[in-house]
């Protein structure tokens, strides 16, 4: 089987449809509504949004994939020179109501130059939860996951991929990481000692276990009692979320850059947000001990 | 009389003085917290935040003048190689909670390098005014007055820093402008055909113009009527209002990637902010009058 860009982006889009559908079904309302927009330049995307649902308050499900001529931003963005690319992926950025419930992120993609004489790919992606409040259970549950996935691939992926998600959701200006981490990686290729097909099943497998995963997160969550004060604080850390996208987050920016569709790249941004000057969180309440916890290099395991 | 740092700086400490006073006398109820800082490398500062004020939810007039030596990073930013830095400022950005009085910004800044051999200075800064709702009869008040103090010091200042605030408040990924502009100016020095004594009573001008401009519009409408609509669409505004401030603004990069106090660089994020996804104003409204004026190169006057 030639594992070309026509199969992987079939294989993106029945992603997007099978974690549109599993999300719908666990949040009991809402629907994803569904924006096909075409890239000027060559391809195009589908987004699909839902809001206001029980669970969700608002998430982003996108597809693209596209190509065309490599801009000189482009090119520096990724370091190489060549004419012609073709660039597809799953985008997924879901904000919960309930602030037990974590804000997650997955993205999969698949990159290629389309010149003649030297073709060059890669696959990148990764998942990462940020919990509004951390439960060391659940932040060892979803490491266990993704844990699972790299292994029955590769011994190092995990300890590789964990470091990388580490350093990459980092916000450096409030010294915090983004939330609890998970899995990043990039310009995964043959260099990696695997063939293409390999790593694809790889990308595929990260994929799936988005939907299951984040369903239990729903689940045991979504009836967790809050109140004022609970949602004051949700908004404060979805404000560090929007600091992330918006200052660091690399897709964001290169989107943004290249003049991408502002609406689907900034679906990851939540419908509300707020900043304290100086807020500091109460001595030895729930809110301090999720700060404590937003450092690199912790094993959760 | 020598116009040297001591008394630019001290000058612009009494600037912040001033205009936290007065406010505080126009918004009737809030007051000014007080947080004096040091920065590691050299000086430090004094931020000012009003928090939950009567016509102010959240403001920050901050005073600062560091010194020290140019790192790589700053070198860069500022396009020259130098040993020795010493800058100094006041920055104020004003979120008032009733919809229909507009969110402002000014700053006020010196720039010098110490090095001996050739020493450079500058000045810079600028208001410009982010209506939720434009009112033109306001935005021509407000540009009249800033063309009035312009034209008291060279008759191309304000065609000129009209011209350049429009290019710099400005939202490329939303090809929007931030709101209806004002003035900016930067590298203000006696290539200007001026003398520094010249530039810093322009300077201070400006400094000047801003508290009795913005009482104006403090007392005009904060007793205007609005419901639950015009509210979540001030919040949509100050979502474009933190787009352009993560995303663009060189005060804001430079502060955060040099390491500068993380509080003080963002006090200008409002207190609440909301993003929907690819929201349009109904046909006719007074939004989308709003979104029609957001354009560079309007005439307000």
């Amino acid at each position: 089987m030639k594992i070309d860009k026509e199969l992987i982006s079939d294989w993106f889009k029945l992603l997007q449809e099978n974690i549109c559908r599993q999300l719908e079904e666990e949040d009991g309302r809402g629907h994803f509504r569904e924006d096909i927009w075409e890239r000027p330049g060559g391809g195009g995307g589908l987004t699909r949004i839902l809001k206001d649902g029980n669970v969700i308050e608002k998430g982003g499900v996108n597809y693209s994939a596209v190509y065309g001529e490599l801009s000189e931003k482009m090119s520096q963005s990724i370091h190489m020179a060549a004419s012609e690319f073709f660039a597809a992926g799953v985008s997924i950025v879901i904000h919960p109501r309930n602030p037990f419930v974590p804000i997650i992120h997955m993205n999969v993609r698949y990159f290629e130059t389309l010149d003649d004489n030297k073709s060059v790919w890669w696959f990148g992606g990764g998942i990462d939860l940020t919990p509004h409040y951390i439960n060391e259970e659940e932040a060892r549950m979803f490491h266990s996951a993704l844990k699972q996935v790299c292994d029955q691939h590769d011994p190092n992926f995990y300890m590789e991929f964990k470091k990388w998600a580490d350093d990459y959701f980092f916000i450096q200006h409030r010294n915090e990481t983004r939330g609890i981490g998970g899995v990043f990686f990039d310009h995964l290729n043959d260099n990696r000692n695997k063939t293409k097909e390999e790593l694809f099943e790889f990308v595929k497998d990260v994929g799936n276990t988005f939907a299951p995963v984040y369903r239990k997160f729903m689940k045991a969550n979504k009836t967790h009692k809050y109140g004022d004060k609970e949602k004051q604080w949700q908004y404060l850390r979805r404000g560090r979320y929007v600091e992330f996208n918006l200052v660091y987050d690399r897709g964001t920016k290169f989107g943004l850059e290249t003049n991408g569709r502002t609406e689907s790249i900034l679906m990851s941004l939540p419908s509300q947000a707020a900043w304290e000057y100086d807020f500091t969180p109460i001595k030895n309440s729930k809110e301090e001990l999720t700060l404590s916890l937003l450092k690199k290099g912790i094993n959760w395991i």
